[in-house]
C-alpha cells in the first residue's frame, strides 16, 4: 500500500497493468484464430466416417474438454503404440527380420565360418524353409549376430544405410514407405491435442530409434523397445557404448508393461496394438482410474494390405481379439474403417 | 493462379493475409515483452558472482544464441543431473538408506527372524557400527528386503508415507528440505533456456519417481536410476507390476552411461554430478560435438553442510577431481560459490 503511494512507482504498476491486459487480449484472439483455423479441416482425412473414427474422436474429445467429467490434465495425456503391424507393415516376416537377413549377408566376408554353420548358412543361401528349421534358437542368433559386438553408434549407421535402401519383397518399397497413413494421421491428432506419443514395441529400441524419429517424428526418449545390455568402455582414446550378445529385456507380451514402468513410470491413458503381444500393454492401460481407450488394428485387407489373425505366426491376433470384443475395446477393421493404406496412395 | 482470379476467393485470402501478419506482430511483440520480464532479475540469485557462476551463464548464453557457431537447437539441450550429493545432501549416509533402515522398522513385525539374522538385527538394534560390519553384502540384503516383493504402487505408498514423515538426524529437516537451493536455481534457469532436465542417478528410480516430480518440477519420465526386475501379474483381477530381488541395472560409474542411453538414446550437453559414480556419465557427455558442459559439486562446507572429497565413503570425489582438473572441467566449490545451502535460508 505504501508503494503506491509513490508516484513514479504507481506509474510503472498501471504501465505493466495495462502491458498485462494488451498482452491477454492478443493471447485471447491467437487462441480463437488458432481454433477456427484447426476445426476448418478433418484431422483423420484417410479414416472412413463410421463408429471407429467416431470412438477415436469422442474419446480425444471428452478428456481434452475443459470441465469434462472425463477431463485429463496434458501431462497425464500419454499414449502408446505397438510399431509392427500396428504403425507399419510386418508380413511376411518382421522388417528387423529382413534388416538381420541382410546384415548377415553384408557381414558374411568377415565371418567365413558362417558358410557351413545354421542358421547363417540358410540365410546366405536365401534358404527360409531352411532358416525356418532352426526354429526360435536361429532366429535369436541370426538377431544376436547382427545386433550386437559393435558400438551403438556403428549400429545406427547400419540401420540407416539399410533403411533407406533396402525393399520390401513384395511391394517393392523402401520399408518406411510401408506405414499406415491413417496411423499417422492419428499420431498427429492425438499430439494437436496435447498427448505424448510413446512407441512401445517388441522391435529392437536401437533399430527403431535409428529412424523413427524421421519417421513418425517421435523423439529417441520416446521410443521403448527390447534392449540388449550395453557395456561402457574407451576405444582410441573415445568413450563408446557396446552392445553385447545379452538381452536386457524382451518388450514383448507382459514384458510391455514392464518396458513402460521402467522408460515412463505412469500408466497411459491410450494404447493401440495389433496382436496378442499387446495384450497386456492393452489391459494394463484400461487398468487406470478414469477414461482409458485400447485400440487395435485388425489385419482385413488381403488385396491392399495382408489378411490374418488367429492362425498367423506373425502378428497372431486371438486372444486380444477375445478380449476386446468382451470389453468393448476399440477393434479397426483396416478393410473398411481406412480409406489409404501407405502414405503414398493418398490422393 | 486460377483461383485467385474469383473475387470471393481472392478477399477471403487477402483476409487470411491481413490476420496473419497481425497475427506475427502479436507474437513479436510478446516475445519482446517476455524477453524485457526475464533480462530484469538475476536466474542464479544463489550463486555468488565468480568464476563459477560465469562458465554456467556463459556456456547457457552461446547454445541458446541464435547465429552463434555454438547454438544448439532447443531438442538437443539435454541436462543430466546426478541427485545423492548433487541436487540434495547425501551425508552421513545416502538418504535412500535412512529409508530402508526405516522400512526394515516397519515390516519387521511381519518378519520376527529378522530380530536374530543380520544384518537386520544390527539394523533394528540401531547398531551401525555391527551393521557396518555385514558390508555391501548386509546393504544389499537390506535394499532387496525394502525395495522388492510388493506392487510398484505399494512401493510408492511407502517412500511417499516416508518422506513426508522422516527427519534427518543432523538437520532434523524433512529430507526433501535438504534439496540444495543453487541447484533448483540451476534446474529452472536450464529449462527457462530450453533445456529438457534429467535425473541420472545410482539412487533407486522407483524411490526417486515417488518425490522428486514435485520437489524438482521432473516428471517420472525424465528420472533414471538404479532399476529392480519387474514381474507383471494379476492380483484380485487387476494387472500389477511386482518389485523382484533382482537387479535390472546399477545406474552408477560405468552404468550411467548404459541408463542414458536405454532411457534417452541420445547425449547429453551438460551434466553435473559430485563423485566418481559421476566420472563416466561426464566423459560421456562432453565426449560429443559441439559446445560441452561437464559440473562437479564439490563439498568444501564444513560450517553450513559437510566437507568431503578423497577418502569419504560416501560420495568419494578422487579420480572425478582429478579429470575435472585436467580437463578444465567446472568445479562448484559450495563453501565460496554459494550463498546458501538449503531453501529455508533464503532470505
Amino acid at each position: 500500500m505504501q508503494v503506491s503511494s509513490v508516484p513514479g512507482v504507481a506509474r510503472a504498476g498501471e504501465n505493466r497493468r495495462h502491458t498485462r491486459s494488451w498482452v491477454w487480449l492478443c493471447l485471447l484472439a491467437l487462441f480463437a484464430w488458432a481454433n477456427v483455423s484447426l476445426a476448418a479441416q478433418d484431422p483423420l482425412p484417410s479414416w472412413n466416417d463410421g463408429s471407429t473414427k467416431q470412438q477415436i474422436e469422442n474419446f480425444v474429445h471428452k478428456v481434452t474438454t475443459t470441465g469434462s467429467p472425463d477431463f485429463v490434465a496434458p501431462e497425464k495425456r500419454i499414449a502408446v503404440f505397438d510399431n509392427d503391424g500396428t504403425l507399419w507393415a510386418e508380413q511376411p516376416e518382421y522388417f528387423e527380420g529382413f534388416f538381420a537377413l541382410d546384415q548377415v549377408k553384408a557381414m558374411a566376408p568377415q565371418h567365413p565360418e558362417w558358410k557351413t554353420t545354421e542358421p547363417f548358412k540358410s540365410a546366405l543361401a536365401g534358404d527360409m524353409k531352411g532358416l525356418a528349421a532352426t526354429g526360435e534358437k536361429g532366429a535369436l542368433e541370426l538377431v544376436v549376430a547382427t545386433h550386437s559386438g559393435m558400438t551403438t553408434d556403428e549400429f545406427a549407421r547400419n540401420v540407416n544405410q539399410w533403411v533407406s535402401t533396402a525393399r520390401h519383397p513384395k511391394t517393392h518399397r523402401v520399408f518406411t514407405e510401408m506405414v499406415y497413413q491413417p496411423m499417422l494421421e492419428l499420431l498427429h491428432y492425438l499430439r494437436d491435442n496435447g498427448f505424448k506419443t510413446y512407441i512401445v514395441s517388441g522391435g529392437g529400441q536401437d533399430f527403431m530409434r535409428a529412424w523413427v524419429p524421421a519417421v513418425y517424428g517421435i523423439p529417441p526418449e520416446q521410443i521403448v523397445g527390447s534392449q540388449g545390455e550395453l557395456k561402457y568402455e574407451m576405444q582410441n582414446g573415445a568413450p563408446v557404448l557396446v552392445k553385447l550378445p545379452t538381452v536386457a529385456l524382451v518388450n514383448d507380451g507382459p514384458g510391455k508393461p514392464v518396458g513402460i514402468q521402467r522408460a515412463l513410470g505412469v500408466k497411459p491413458i491410450f494404447a493401440f496394438g495389433n496382436s496378442d503381444g499387446d495384450q497386456q500393454m492393452l489391459e494394463w492401460t484400461v487398468s487406470g482410474d478414469g477414461a482409458r481407450f485400447a485400440g487395435i488394428v485388425h489385419h482385413t485387407d488381403a488385396a491392399r494390405e495382408w489378411s490374418y489373425d488367429r492362425n498367423s505366426s506373425i502378428g497372431k491376433l486371438d486372444k486380444a481379439l477375445d478380449e476386446a470384443t468382451a470389453k468393448g475395446w476399440t477393434v479397426v477393421d483396416m478393410k473398411n474403417d481406412w480409406k489409404v493404406i501407405y502414405p503414398a496412395e493418398k490422393q
